[in-house]
């Protein structure tokens, strides 16, 4: 969040950046992107017109002298969670916009586009570089959760529609080893010259003990292995809260997985096929992260443990439950203002993730990302790496 | 539902009739027609697919040979309630379908009015024609609920689209005068040849003691004296239940209804705009239209009393409750198969309701004609009349 | 409600219906008395203390010189729905309050005791009489409540204790046989000199046509054949609402009963015991009523053709289920003031019950006796006769 | 749960700690005991009976040759969350069980104390030893959830009852200073000869960094300064999530406090009195501790850091929030068999308390304790410390 770039912000990674998000929605029609299937899903239009509002909102009205806003409802109608910002359309409501249309947001975005392409021309201060900066980083988070969503809307209806997308997941058929890492001293946090987040900064040391780590992650046949095991069925292997999602959703197999004629099937985003064996298991909650590593003796690694090891192993597949619970680091420092709100408010109740998927956006990946779910969401694309 | 008609349908009447479906809908974006921002509305596909739906399978299916469906999924999509013809997409999750897509559901509708329409021309069997009677009359009760979906669906989004509908009420504003009618046995239920439901027959005698009833609607002006009062506040008009509603809902003024510099407006298919004094009051649930009566010191009438009196007075504007529970006439006896579970399944928990609507297909009102819903529901245009 | 006895209340009288509902809670202990297992089911020790302010409230306060209530805080603990009266403990919370004790209650009820029955002895006006005969119909139908909530405390806690109620049914083994009743018009309401309430005045004139109805309630035996049947799991046989109740609740028999070792056993006031095919089915909600009479091609009698038949057959064992929604009749007029609230505010989605049941006070049972629950209500002693 | 105590159980400490189980219970009537008024809460007569069933469960049953349970429906009943011990009463429904009586459950405790007494008194093994000593510090922690339900069940009443308990917090109203910590390595977790619990075990290494705590906690005074700031209506100080709780629960003030008159007031075990400024504030949820420490610009203590300084200033008054979710410490194992249900599988969506309260029992309290609640949970006696 507090960027200690130098380099400033150009046109054309501006436009690039933001070209990207529309690319992920060609594939839509106008009625696919004003649903909300859950309350965790928001909207493919509303995705689109947030990310835009952010760059008006942050940088245009606050810093491009005579820029007039687009139209005066799309601050009440965008805002996602700045209670400093003012009122906002709640978020288990966001479905329920049909108007502005696909096209009304597409619109939306052209004339920002426009309005911030020619402000970076003239020549933008540090402070205005920093702010779009963070404005970018943040439509690449939304271009993650947009995957997420839409991978969503079209698992939960009828028809699995087959759609074109390029998000594939790579296999992890190597021999698994586990990296030994000496006990000691080590340092945590971001300490490097590019864009990083709030919450990774506050460098600091932490103690480890001894401890190892998988150079790979499970993968559908492991998984498949413990559902046949009757992971699912005993008690032992889940935390108290495991346990009782289990029974609430009669959970039985993982988030989008049909069994059909003895087959495991599951929805992808190239649609309904059969469950490769060699492909890492993916849309886990923690719970069933920590089910699986207590099914096999082994645990979680911790969020130090995994940013202390990761120069050992490949990632970027799917997001890594850790056994951390997302926690300010010392010295850490709310930002002041509206863009305070971004992490530190989050801090309670949800655990680390790390690494990157297939769907993180390019080269937005790096070993001190904090990424954070509550336990029991299952829709990103996230999987387990397991330590002892 | 059972017709006593003897004319065959004809070509042009099917083909006018499916027509208006599409009119009412002409001014929706495929945006708005795939959501569901409550479980008693349908989005607006639905109700284009569900009546197409309808033809297909009760009559194209089940009469014409070598009839080959549209698409076999449609059937379990686009199922209301029929449990007698299978398994079908619950009704809460009618808003998570965005496929098949507007323009799909559009040659669906082209692909079935052509099967039909030359099905007609082949010549049909009286039994067919009811059976395609029946269907239309259908058709027409989901183009009334298509209007309140639609004023639903834009009612409770921030935006508030002006569309140009022509659904216009008009001034309630002549002089009230209460009728008389006589105590006596009198004739209840359909007694002529033209279309009627099932649970319109049974023709039979009730004994009416006297009583007197309005000749006018009660008016918006009106209303907002019983507002003024305080009737909101005041539990000693209300049924338990009724206050019950009014405390859960924070209930203080009518659907669509705000206040605003301290004027009283609302929302309408035209548009925001101010409460016009004259025009019957809409959108009551059943417990406003008891209590504004006793605060009268009136009552509501009887679906008996409407139906003896009907003869002396104007309807058709606003759906009227009565103080009547909707139930069997003597010797009700529902139909044979899919069809029986049109009316009498729901004969519990419901309220009577008589009249018409500016949103009921024209040449669809009649004074046997019972409609009915929930005490609670309010987004039908519905009103008060007035007895003693 | 308006009594139109002229008899004046005795204060033998008094004491004799007051010590009643002390024997029908001598078997439980203080633990008993005050839990609230389910929001329709209020702690015996309210009943004790609510039925008791009602005379302190209605008689004693109101027309008692000097009268000095026995605590403060007791009416706003045990009134019941009496808005007009005041503040009070919200029903779903009745069961969190230990204090006061039942210890304390019972000294309550003594207190109260005397100084209603001195107040008697010193001669009252016609007016206060009326008042007090009230207050015993409405303690004697808490009693009857009572024996209901009793059964539910004890028959959904593990332990199913053997209490010494005796409360029994008889067979309903005689030959059945379908009465039948002519067409024409009949006087329906209350009309004679003993006490009645507002709900059942309205003398007034009803059409029936012919119909049919069974000289006895439908047996055990009867409903084991449907259950057997399949009829818990056939939509035909059910409203709407019924099956989704059924769907919900994943009813498959009777409240209390319990298939052990391939025998049908239930729950009843001397214990766990096997269900005796020649008693009446007894705990049925009008969905179940309802769904048997369809499935034996029948139909449940309206309120109106019971009261005209009801001298031709025994009731009294249980309250028979009608197909008649609860409404008031022609000229029926609420009472002002507090004891208005008694009935009118209930009489809209609740269904009525005809007869008596063995759990109903001596001579409290008559053929113009409405009682009402709504449709889903099933643990009250509650059965079905069938007519056709 | 571990212990390494070396020193067997003898019979009088056995005794002595049963007994003061019923000392806390001794102003309780026998209705007190069975109601569940929320459920987090736990009818007295289960504490009383389930801690006994842990005895007889896990020791009589277990060990002693020829041992008859009591009654063979109480591990049914009285089982808290042991899945591995059986099928038991779910939580909700702990207060619809009015039998047994409390009269019933006090003999129970009889047999079983009478039987582990002969049983220690005939000379026990290491092992068994062992288990009564867990049995013991596990009876003692319901002793102070027997406190918090108490208190819940009659602060949650109307009536405010009064009673004779003896616990009482002290002034903290020393002069605040902020004690100084310097960075380095820490010895963290349990090291000593006596009783600890499985968490505090692993005794293992952390690095920290210079921090500085309080020496004492905040004060009724000191909280009241943030109420009126306007701290409940700041969303900037809250975490999401507590802001959410907040909102949902329109919560304004502390758990029992009520504002009469202009005068904070409060419900203690003492009665209904005015709050004290110099005593520490109290039902503190997580939430809030957050908030009062984000409001004076410092932050609440990780365990870590409170355990290292822990010996630098007194604690023992209430529970202190720290910032540490609760997680098990390297090299955490869980005990095999049921007892390893006990801790490990509450690690997940838990926050860490440290120190003890005055509701904890006698010799209880030490500097590795690990306690553990919900963010929202405030009916334990929690309170603030603040770090920086």
């Amino acid at each position: 969040m507090r960027p200690n770039t130098v380099k400033s912000i150009t046109r054309n990674h501006f436009l690039e950046v933001r070209h990207q998000t529309e690319l992920i929605c060609k594939s839509l029609k106008p009625e696919d992107v004003s649903i909300q299937p859950a309350v965790f899903v928001s909207p493919p239009k509303w995705h689109l017109a947030h990310t835009t509002w952010f760059f008006e909102q942050f940088v245009l009205s606050n810093y491009k002298s005579n820029y007039s806003v687009f139209n005066n409802d799309y601050a009440y109608y965008f805002n996602s969670y700045y209670n400093n910002v003012g009122e906002r359309v709640i978020r288990a409501n966001r479905g329920n916009m049909t108007r502005p249309t696909l096209e009304d947001v597409l619109r939306y975005r052209t004339y920002v586009n426009n309005h911030l392409a020619e402000f970076i021309e003239e020549g933008i201060s540090d402070e205005i570089s920093d702010v779009i900066e963070i404005g970018l980083h943040h439509e690449q988070q939304h271009q993650e959760l947009l995957i997420y969503d839409i991978k969503y809307i079209f698992g939960n209806q009828p028809s699995f529609p087959v759609l074109d997308y390029n998000v594939q997941l790579q296999y992890e058929n190597r021999e698994q080893e586990f990296l030994k890492i000496e006990e000691g001293i080590y340092h945590i946090g971001h300490n490097a010259d590019d864009f990083c987040f709030d919450n990774e900064l506050g460098r600091h040391k932490v103690y480890l003990h001894d401890f190892e780590i998988s150079n790979r992650l499970v993968t559908n046949a492991e998984f498949i292995e413990f559902i046949e095991a009757g992971g699912y069925q005993n008690f032992n292997l889940w935390h108290a809260d495991g346990w009782e999602f289990v029974q609430n959703n009669n959970l039985k197999r993982p988030l989008y997985w049909h069994k059909v004629n003895g087959k495991w099937m599951h929805y992808t985003l190239n649609g309904f096929v059969e469950v490769n064996g060699n492909l890492p298991v993916c849309h886990m909650t923690f719970y069933e992260a920590f089910a699986y590593a207590q099914w096999k003796g082994m645990r979680l690694p911790t969020e130090f443990e995994w940013e202390v090891s990761s120069n050992k192993f490949n990632y970027g597949q799917l997001w890594e439950w850790t056994n951390s619970a997302y926690l300010p680091y010392p010295n850490y420092t709310k930002v002041e203002g509206a863009l305070g709100e971004y992490n530190g408010k989050f801090m309670v109740n949800q655990i680390v993730l790390r690494g990157a998927s297939v769907a993180t956006a390019k080269k937005h990946s790096r070993s001190t990302y904090r990424n954070f779910f509550q336990a029991d969401m299952r829709w990103q694309f996230s999987g387990i790496r397991l330590a002892r």
